[in-house]
């Protein structure tokens, strides 16, 4: 069933090329808008570093300009000194990571040389129509001495033919790695594959990775992931507990229960769950529900859902059902 | 990737031999003792006809000399009084099954004739040692003039070599289709994959069906059933929003959301959910746990987490998993 490929692993053996990397605090985070308290941060910090968990990305570098300070908590901005608050000089094997936003980054001015940052890697995020201004700030942040990996967003929307380009432009870029990230939660295992075929194929021979960021929309999110896996992926997201944003991640803790490797360890990521996730969902919500397998089902961006799920008709699901077919385009 | 496969399907058509069984009130009366309302039983049965859902799956066949009746709902045993208190005549396209368990039923005397009872369809589920009894019980209900159909499970725990023997036998019996059960919840897609190919084979030829019973633990129910039906398995069970024992099972408004299939409806399922099943979620619980996640894992069957989710300590998972961990054999 499987195509010959040297990342090729079986139920019996592991493959020590896969990197995981947990979004907790960033995807989380667009739950609260950042608001997590530093304590919380360190939690997922430590159990990350228990856990063999690769990178962690601990939150955005946004503009503020565009993101009043007033209105988001530091994991908005992840200033120098809000993570070092955390991780100190970060003495650990686990690397550290920011998203950039593209368009929504002053990355020129906001990311610091390498030299006096913790981060390690930068992670910039951007839609297809965005790829010039990601291939400048992919080049900002090289220059600057970071590893940085592109997160092309949408991927559920995005034509062939444009991907195509876009991959041939990523190709001769200095990016380590190049995420399928299905933002709406709209793929199926068939086109995962078909995906990571395509991103596999583009990237032949650069040494760059293919990664896979999925979204439980339609309760596929590790299917999905174990799919990219199984055909050549070795970068992959994951939240504990598949904290993120409505309907949320790909569990970390699934993730390492069926990856094999002796590296990566559950029962640190168990113990996270318990004493520091079980009680935060009295405060905020997160996992799949219908109305985000409606917006997933017809490939929209999951907003209108969330916003559904946050008023007072939060069970309406067939008046949601009947508002998403009617919006179809 | 694909099996060159006559059931085929693509993104863009859709499989008319794919027939839908709904087993909510027979899985979904595992958490409750099947004591449902009949009323409730009633919406179930209306929204599965509304739905155009081939097969509602009412309940079980069960002994009375080992359950006793005082101590079940009357969805256990499926007196035929029972049923059409329901259903009336069932006049209608939706075909009605119930479950005989292998040891677990008087067969011969409260399964009655087929002109005496509204079910069209006899689920005749076994173990992998009880495959004789399970013959004599398909030749006892088709002889009485039912379609039958074979659930072997825990199909997670079945050497290769008694599974192969066990369908050479199954393909000479009456059944119209074979279920592979994950009843612990534990298979990978790539298992399924093997799985559904070793069926396939085995009953090439016979005219009957391969079908897939997939449970949650490990948030791939309904990922294993899309499987399954890529490589050519045509009957598919699956329960309204999930509900099941335990983890539940693969939900029916996802399976319906991915078939495209015009004769299956959405919008029924959704105000069914709406109505009946998010008021119940108040009073009983299901879906994916990591304590059902860490089974599943395990290939253990799922009553030592069903236990403790129902016992004080419900959120000690890292008590849960050191337990089960030291109980591994």
């Amino acid at each position: 069933m499987m195509e010959k490929n040297e990342s090729k692993g079986t139920w019996l053996t592991y493959r020590p090329d896969i990197k995981i990397q947990d979004c907790t605090i960033r995807d989380g985070g667009l739950i609260n808008d950042h608001c997590f308290d530093p304590s919380f941060v360190k939690a997922i910090y430590e159990t990350d570093i228990e856990a063999g968990v690769s990178y962690m990305e601990i939150g955005y570098k946004a503009s503020k300009q565009i993101f009043m300070p007033d209105k988001f908590g530091k994991w908005k901005y992840c200033d120098e000194n809000s993570i070092r608050e955390v991780v100190g000089e970060n003495k650990t094997p686990l690397k550290l990571c920011a998203m950039a936003d593209a368009g929504r980054t002053d990355y020129h001015e906001d990311i610091l040389p390498k030299k006096d940052s913790v981060l390690d890697l930068i992670r910039v995020a951007c839609y297809i129509h965005q790829i010039p201004v990601a291939l400048d700030m992919i080049k900002d942040a090289h220059d600057k001495g970071y590893e940085v990996t592109l997160q092309l967003m949408a991927i559920s929307v995005v034509k062939e033919i444009e991907l195509m380009e876009a991959l041939d432009l990523i190709a001769k870029s200095p990016v380590t790695a190049v995420f399928i990230v299905d933002s709406f939660g709209a793929l199926y295992s068939e086109q995962v594959r078909y995906l990571v075929n395509i991103y596999l194929k583009a990237l032949e021979g650069t040494g760059k990775e293919v990664g896979m960021h999925a979204h439980n929309n339609q309760q596929l999110a590790y299917a999905n992931t174990i799919e990219a896996l199984i055909l050549g992926a070795s970068r992959v997201d994951a939240t504990i507990n598949g904290m993120g944003r409505g309907a949320g991640n790909c569990p970390l803790e699934n993730l390492i229960s069926f990856l094999k490797n002796p590296n990566f360890k559950l029962r640190p990521v168990l113990k996270c769950i318990q004493e520091h996730i079980i009680p935060l969902e009295k405060e905020i919500e997160w996992g799949p529900k219908i109305p985000y397998m409606l917006t997933g089902m017809l490939n929209m961006h999951p907003k209108e859902a969330i916003k559904m799920r946050a008023g007072p008709n939060r069970n309406d699901i067939v008046s949601f059902y009947d508002q998403v077919v009617q919006q179809e385009s």
